[in-house]
C-alpha cells in the first residue's frame, strides 16, 4: 500500500483528491492537513465522503508527512516550495497541484506570482506532470509539478499541431472558458452564486498566470518562440473547461489523422470524430480530455475544441495519474469513472 | 457473468444504468434497444460512454432479450407490462424502472395512469423493490417493480416514524423538490433550460401519480389508512430530490435514535447527526439516501429531511441494487461511487 | 422632488433600490453611503447602472442624510437602530430594510438577533411595512420596518385564511424556498456558486430569525396564538421565494373566492386562477406577490403557493412602495416592471 | 398612438416584445397572432404579463394586421417573406425579427437557409436595422431586417476597427457564447435543462447561419473582402451573448479613443473604461451593448469584448428601437430598463 498525505485538504482539489483516492485499491490515506480545521472529521466538511473516510484533519506538525510515500500539495501557491525539500530529503515523493514548480524561468515565475521563489534548484529538478508529453521523466521523478487546468486543456489541444509544424506559430489564440470551481473555495464576491450564475464574462485579459505556463509548453512543442494570446472566461458551470483554439494552417496535412495518431496510445485523451463538438459534461468527474479538430468551410483556419473537468484531468485526476506512473501502477487505477451525464 | 438487456436506452434512466453497469464486474451487457436509434452506437448519443461501451442500439426483435438473465425496462409507463410475461416465461428476470407493477390496486393504477393494465396477475406477483423493506422478497423474485424517485425519498423518510407509531397518521405532509432530469429526456417546453433555469414552481398539486404509490407504502408501514398530502416542485437542479416531511409527534420517543437504529444495517441509508441538513449534492451520482430528523424548538412537529439522486437511489442505482440482491452479489457491487461534490 | 439617501449601498438590496429609484420620476438621489467604498462611483461597482447614475459612494459623515426627506437603511441588522433617532429628530423619514424594528417584543428580538436593542421606544412607534395590512398606518408614519422576504411571502399567503378563521391554527406549516441572493453579497462559503449551484438543502430548521417575525404577524391576523413551523431552503435561483403553505381547513368556505375578495383591491397581490401554479420567474424583477390556493383531491388540507422576488416585493420594491405611500404618490410609481420571463 | 401587430407571439422574442411594448406610451397593441393558440389570453401562456395585457392570441385571418401601423414578425425564418408584400401594399411598415431580409445576396441566403426566397426585390429594398450604422436609412424605410443576435454583438465590436482600417482583415476571429434562450422556445433535446445546464459546448463550427450575415456587415465596414472565422458556443445562461473578438493590429492607433469616439453619440452602445471586462448580467433585460477593448501585454493582438442581451439589443429591444426611429419617437422610448443585476 502506498502511504499518502495531503497538505491542504479543505479546497476543491483537496476534496476531489479524496473522492478519487478513497477508492484507490493501493492507497492508504495517512493524513490530511488543515491547520484551521484540525480535529474535524473530513466527512463533516464534505458529507459526500460520509461512510468512505474516517480520517480527521490534522495539523502539519502531527501529520507525520515524512513517513508517507507521497505527499500531494493542494495548497495555495507558495506553500509547497517551503516544505518540499524536507520531504524529498526524507525520501518522500511530492506532487504539487499548485504552481510552485511549473515555470522553469524563475524570473518569469516571480513576476507573475509576485513572490520570491524559495528553491529555484528544485524547479530545475521538477518534472512537469503532463503524462502525454513527459511520461518517461515522470516515472523516475521525485517532484512533480502538476499542470494547471487551463494549461492542460490548451496544451493538449495545440500539441499535435505544433509538433507537426502544421500552423503559423506567430498568431495562436486560446479562448478558454472555465467553471467556477476553478476559482477555488475561498469565499470571494465574484464567485458567489448570485454573481456568477446566469452571467458570463472574460477576466484577466491583460494577463493571466496560466499564460506563461502555456507559452512555455507551446514553445517546447514548437521548438521556437510563439505568439500566443490567451483569454479566460468565467462561465456558470461548477466544473469544466472548454478551450477553443485558433491558428492558421501552414501545411497541407490531414488534421484529423494527425490528432488521432498522436493520441492513439493515450488512454486519457479522446480524439472525437470529424465534425464533433465535445461537451464539458461528457467529462464531468472523469479523467479525460476530449478533443475535436475543425477547419471551418475548408479554409485555412484550424479550430480545436478541447474539454476537461478542471478538477480531474485539470487537477486531482491528473495528480493521481502521475502518482500511478510514479509507483508503476496501471495508469488508470482509480481513474475509471464514466463522465456523469446528465 | 450476468447477461443483461436494457429496453429503452435513450432516456436518463437508461444512460445512468449504462454508467453504472459498464463498470459492474459481473455484468455483460448484451443489448440495449431503441427502435428509433437502432444501429447507432450508444456512445454516439451519450459521449460520456466513449471508450467504455462499444454496443449499438438494436431493435427489440434482434436484441435477443429472451437469452438474457435479467432485463431492465427503462421505458415509458405501459411498455413493460406488454413484454414482461414472455420474458418471465423464458426464465428471464425483469426489473421495471417504470410504474407498471408498483401499485397493487389495479383500479387505482388504471385511474392514475389512464390505461388498462395488461397483466394484473403479474402485479400481484411483482415485488416492490425497496430493499430496506423488502430485501427478503426481492431475493427470490422474478419481477421487481423498481420504486419511483419521489416514493423512495419520501417512504424512507417516513418509514421509522410509521413503523414505531410515533406520529399522528391523519396529517402527513411531504413537500418534495426534484431536479429537472426527473422529467425525462423527451423534449417538452416546461423542461427547457430557458423555462426551468432560475425558476421554481410547484406542479401537480391537485394530484401526482406518485401520491398513490407513496400512500400505499405509508399505509403498509403504519398498518392503517393515512391522511397524506404530497406537493412536488420543480427546482433548477439537474439531479436530486429533497423531500421535507412534516408530521405531528404522538409518542415520547427519541427520534434520532429511532432513525439510527432502524437504518443501522442499511448501507444505502445514511442517518446524519442531530441538527444536520443533508444536501442533494452530497448524494450526486451516489446510491444513497441521506436523512436528518428535526424537532424545531423542541415542539411537537417532526421535520424529516431526505435526499437522494433521483437517477441513482431514485432509479438506476436502486435497480442495480435490486439486481445485486436477485443474483446474490454483494449489494454494493458497482454502487461505490462517492457523491460528486462540488 | 423627494430627496433620498441610502445607507449601505453595496449589497443586493442596495443595488436593487438603485435600479428602481434611478427611474423614479419624483426622486432625487442625494447620497449612498459606504464607508469602505467612499469615493468610488456606484456604477463602477454595479455596471448595470452605467449611464443611469453618476453618484459616488460617500462616507456617512459627508452624506448629509439629515437633509434628505427619507433615508433607506440597506444595512446589516443593528445599524439602523443606532442612527434612526437622529434622523427622525431632523425630520427625516426612515425605512429600514433590515430587522431592527420588525419585532415588537424586545426580548424576543434580542434573543433571536443576539444583541441589545438600542431604542425600544422606536420599535413601539415603528409601523410594520406590509401595505396590504397596514396601509393606513404607513401613510402617517415616521419610521417603517420593511418586512423580511420570507415573512412577506408567507404572511400574504396565510392572511386570508387566518382573517377568515378558515383553518386550524394549531398546525400551520410554511415550507419556503429562497434564491441565493437572499443570503446577501458578503462572501461566505455556503453561497459560493460551486457550493450552491446544482444543490438543494434546508437550513436553520431548528430556528430561523424570520420565524418570530412571521409568527407575530400570523397571530395578529388570527387574533390568537398559533402553532407555526417554518422550514427555509436554499435553492439555486438568483432571485425568488416560493412559499408552500399547509393547513387543515376548519370551515366550509370557498377558498378561491376568499383569496380573490381579500386581494381584489391590491395592485401588488395577484390571486391566480384555481388550479394554477405560480412560478418565481413570473415575478422576477417585479413588485408583486402571486398566489394560488389548492385543496388537493378536495380533502381538508389547504395548500397555498405564494411567490415573490425576494429583492423586490421581498425588500427594495416593497420599500419603494412604502415610500410612495408615505409621500402620497401613486403606489405603483417606479414599480411598473413586468416580470422578466424568460 | 401607433397601432402594432405581432405575428408569432409564442416564442421568446414574442414575449420580450410584449414585455417592452406593454409599457410603451405611444403603442396600442392590436393583435398577436398564433394559429395554434388562438383564443388563449396571452397572459395565460406568459404569466409575467398578468395585469399588463388583456389581449388573446388571434388567428392571422382575424387579426386585422393590415390596419396596423407596424407589424413585427417574431416568426421562424421563411414566414415574413410570404406576408410582407401585402402588408407593405396596405401601407403597413414591417419589422422582421427573423432572417428573411438580412442577406442581400439571394444565392447566399438560399444556400444557408435552404429554401427559395419568395421576394428578392423586397430584400433589395429592406434596410438592415442596425441603427448605429443605418439610422438615416431606417428613418424612411418601409421594411426593416432586424439583425441577428450574434451579428449585433460581433458587428458592433468590430465596427470601429474596420472603419478605421486598424486591423489585418485577413484573419478576424469571433468566439461567441450565447445563452440558451437564443435557441428558441420550441422544445428540442439539446436545449433541455438537463442537457444544457452545467454544460458548455461549441456548435456549428463547420458553419452557422449568422456567419454570412456578419461577414456581409464586416465587408461593408472594411470596404473589402475579409477572412472571418465564427465559432458559437452554448453556455448555461438564460439570456446573454458574450462575443470575444480577435484581430491583428495593423495601424498605430489609440484603440480606446477610437471606440469612445465612434460611439460617443450612441445611447445604446457603452464603451467601458480601459481594462474593463463587461458582464452579460450588466445588460440583462436592457437594450444596450457594452464593449471593452484590450491589447494584452501591449502586443499586436486586439481583443474586443462585446456583450448584449440576445433578446433585447439582440432582438426585441433593437426592434423597438427601430420602430422608435421609424416613427420619429425618442429612440429610447420604452427602452429605459436598467440591467437586472443580480
Amino acid at each position: 500500500m502506498i502511504k499518502v498525505g495531503i497538505v491542504g485538504g479543505t479546497g476543491y482539489t483537496g476534496v476531489e483528491l479524496l473522492r478519487l483516492l478513497t477508492r484507490h485499491p493501493q492507497v492508504e490515506l495517512k493524513a490530511i492537513t488543515s491547520r484551521k480545521e484540525a480535529g474535524m472529521p473530513v466527512a463533516d466538511m464534505f458529507p459526500n465522503l460520509r461512510g468512505w473516510l474516517k480520517l480527521a484533519f490534522s495539523t502539519p506538525e502531527e501529520a507525520g508527512l515524512e513517513n508517507c510515500d507521497v505527499v500531494f500539495f493542494a495548497t495555495p501557491n507558495g506553500v509547497a516550495m517551503q516544505q518540499t525539500r524536507a520531504l524529498l530529503d526524507a525520501g518522500v515523493k511530492v506532487i504539487d497541484l499548485a504552481a510552485d514548480f511549473r515555470i522553469k524561468d524563475i524570473a518569469v515565475w516571480e513576476q507573475w506570482y509576485k513572490m520570491e521563489h524559495a528553491c529555484p534548484d528544485l524547479v530545475a529538478e521538477a518534472v512537469y506532470g503532463l503524462p502525454e508529453i513527459n511520461r518517461a521523466s515522470i516515472r523516475g521523478a521525485r517532484l512533480i509539478a502538476n499542470p494547471g487546468c487551463y494549461p492542460t486543456a490548451v496544451q493538449l489541444g495545440f500539441l499535435p499541431l505544433l509538433e507537426a509544424g502544421a500552423v503559423d506559430t506567430s498568431f495562436l489564440v486560446a479562448d478558454a472558458k472555465s467553471g467556477v470551481s476553478g476559482g477555488g473555495r475561498k469565499p470571494e464576491t465574484h464567485i458567489l452564486f448570485a454573481e456568477a450564475a446566469d452571467n458570463f464574462k472574460a477576466y484577466a485579459v491583460g494577463g493571466h498566470r496560466h499564460w506563461p505556463e502555456i507559452k512555455q509548453g507551446l514553445e517546447i512543442f514548437a521548438g521556437k518562440p510563439v505568439g500566443f494570446t490567451f483569454v479566460p472566461h468565467l462561465t456558470p458551470l461548477i466544473r469544466g473547461i472548454h478551450a477553443t483554439l485558433y491558428a492558421k494552417v501552414s501545411a497541407d496535412i490531414d488534421l484529423q489523422s494527425l490528432f488521432e495518431q498522436r493520441y492513439a496510445d493515450e488512454a486519457f485523451v479522446d480524439v472525437m470524430p470529424a465534425g464533433a463538438h465535445p461537451e464539458t459534461r461528457s467529462v464531468r468527474g472523469a479523467n479525460i480530455c476530449r478533443i475535436a479538430v475543425h477547419r471551418p468551410q475548408g479554409g485555412d483556419t484550424v479550430v480545436v475544441l478541447s474539454v476537461i473537468d478542471n478538477l480531474v484531468k485539470g487537477a486531482a485526476g491528473q495528480a493521481v495519474q502521475n502518482m500511478n506512473i510514479l509507483f508503476d501502477l496501471p495508469e488508470d487505477t482509480a481513474l475509471a469513472d464514466v463522465g456523469m451525464l446528465p
